[in-house]
């Protein structure tokens, strides 16, 4: 790591609070379907834009001569790795690839270089990547991941969207105050309304899983610290009604619903689309109604919405889309930057409170 | 029942070929927000169009003035159920109402008066009334829930779409047998393609449930009778690809997933329509463009698409939209009718072949 012209560090204590520590965002200039030409590029944008304080980790082969043509070789530091995550690579890649940049980029969050990790790789190498390589805070069962989804005016957090397969009741209670801190932090919620996403508005509704689940949010004991605001059930049609905050899921059932949102937004779209070029006088409707039209599309540009964040570790890790470009990748680096400096950390921790043993499952 | 006018019979034998019987649809009357009205009409409508076998349950008092309305009065039966079952009403009305009219419609069929039932009530109330009412099939674990989704050009079937919680993994490859046979009667699909909804493409990937029903689904022993055509994993993004002619999902994460993109398709489809309001230019384009548009919208709609069937059970059970309209409740007395007629209990006999015990879970 001689290229960081970073101090060699201790490992961060958890204790310490994320604003004593610079707000380092470690980027992995190799992983997406456009790295490391955007993810550069957009490292490079945020940096300029917003002084976000960045150490690029890949190649530097590939990386050196994008920062020279940026024009920031010197400003931005460059950490070697070598190796590689595919975007088709899952879960395996943490065992397989112990040197690749993501795993690097987490190592350096462990070691106090930086404070969060921003990735446009494959979602699943760089959730079990930075389960292996990062501690849950203390307290913590696993860690999730959390999505904005598009809704209006306000956003809602989604969590789990695919992180734990088979989940403990507790382990979703904690997913709750997560989703709390996050859009008290990353939205600027107060008192976030939190869902529990069932098949059925009743509390008896749904497996047994959400039942427990929702038993464990109604109750005063397993709200950690401080208080989740629990609104009750949400179903599927309730994703995108912006009733609530926070719709708590299990990350199966979350992930399958995430896809199927933004398979049928896109779907939808096709028909749309499709219908305004059926004819001629649809298409000059289309032509006419163009830049609203644009508008609305560019709503479900997963792009736009932004990518998701695991909470729940010592850093924050921001996974943005595969297919991002250097306008995302500059707004997640953004976004990763704010989440570490909002002490997303530190908010999570006083959310869950001191941990009481016996209580909680024990933490793996 | 003095007004049925029908011989008083006995239970029909499990054995008994479909197509021996009568093809009479029992149509609850009561159930749905339009009922009696458009029940009743659309019920007429079938009779009339295609010659469909009906008999009408729910309250004489409303019910036989709307027959002599339609002038159909003594050429359409009708059976008296004075109670009905509300549209907020879950499971629990299983107990509460055994002498509703969706209770006497799965009657009907027990008893053979009858080889199917419609209702626009209540689905969860439908599932666990039919489920009390009515038989399995011979070697049926549970009935599952089975809805066309609006793909193009060939429509998918979804199984699981709500009807059972936390099922075993044997359940689920039964579902895909179901889901064959119904593919196979209702949509005219050759070998249909069976896809397992999952949250990656891999063998893998997946809970505990979706690698284990992967397993069996790959495994020639799990197959019944008859092969599966398995294709693999699918996602939620490829819920209305058309990849494959049925899906097999857990009820929880199906359920959601169906809601999800019922909401999304809505959601989506009120912002463009927002969109083209919002400047007078785009007004003048979406008026242009008007018949293309409502066209595309309409395929959205749950009623243009039809209800779902329960299926595993001694008789068909057609659950038609609770918002169905005249239109949508006769074309779900054809599809009841249809289905009886195609046999899809016989077909699905067919394809689980002989009870092998000792290898399925015993029946409960």
């Amino acid at each position: 790591m001689s290229d960081t012209g970073l101090p060699s560090g201790q490992p961060a204590r958890a204790g310490e609070s994320a604003i004593t520590r610079p707000q380092v965002i470690a980027v992995d200039a190799m992983g997406g379907d456009n790295a490391p030409d955007a993810i550069v590029a957009g490292a490079v944008s945020a940096f300029r834009q917003w002084g976000t304080r960045i150490v690029l980790i890949g190649r530097p082969g590939q990386v050196r001569p994008l920062l020279a043509k940026h024009g920031v070789l010197g400003q931005i530091r460059l950490v070697t790795a070598e190796d590689t995550v595919a975007m088709a690579e899952g879960a395996l890649a943490s065992w397989r690839r112990p040197r690749s940049s993501i795993a690097v980029a987490c190592q350096l969050v462990h070691l106090g270089h930086a404070t969060g990790v921003m990735s446009a790789g494959s979602t699943g190498a760089i959730v079990a990547i930075a389960r292996l390589r990062l501690r849950n805070l203390p307290g913590v069962l696993r860690p999730a991941l959390a999505v904005v989804l598009p809704t209006h005016p306000n956003p809602t957090v989604l969590i789990d969207a695919g992180a734990i397969a088979d989940p403990k009741p507790e382990m979703l209670a904690q997913f709750a105050q997560f989703g709390s801190a996050y859009a008290e932090v990353a939205l600027g919620a107060v008192q976030p309304k939190v869902g529990l996403l069932s098949i059925g508005a009743e509390p008896g509704k749904g497996n047994k899983l959400a039942r427990r689940t929702y038993e464990l949010l109604s109750s005063e004991q397993a709200h950690g610290a401080m208080p989740i605001n629990f609104a009750g059930n949400v179903e599927g049609g309730d994703l995108l009604a912006g009733k609530v905050d926070v719709i708590v899921a299990e990350g199966f059932t979350g992930n399958v619903a995430l896809k199927t949102m933004e398979g049928t937004a896109a779907f939808t779209a096709r028909q749309f689309r499709s219908a305004l070029s059926s004819s001629r006088q649809a298409r000059l409707g289309g032509l006419l109604a163009r830049s609203e039209l644009r508008q609305t599309l560019s709503r479900f540009d997963p792009e736009t919405y932004g990518g998701a964040a695991l909470l729940g570790l010592e850093g924050t890790v921001v996974i943005a889309h595969g297919a991002v470009s250097e306008l995302g990748a500059a707004s997640a680096c953004r976004v990763a930057s704010q989440m570490a400096s909002g002490q997303i950390a530190d908010r999570i921790k006083e959310r869950l409170g001191p941990q009481r043993p016996g209580y909680f499952l024990r933490r793996t």
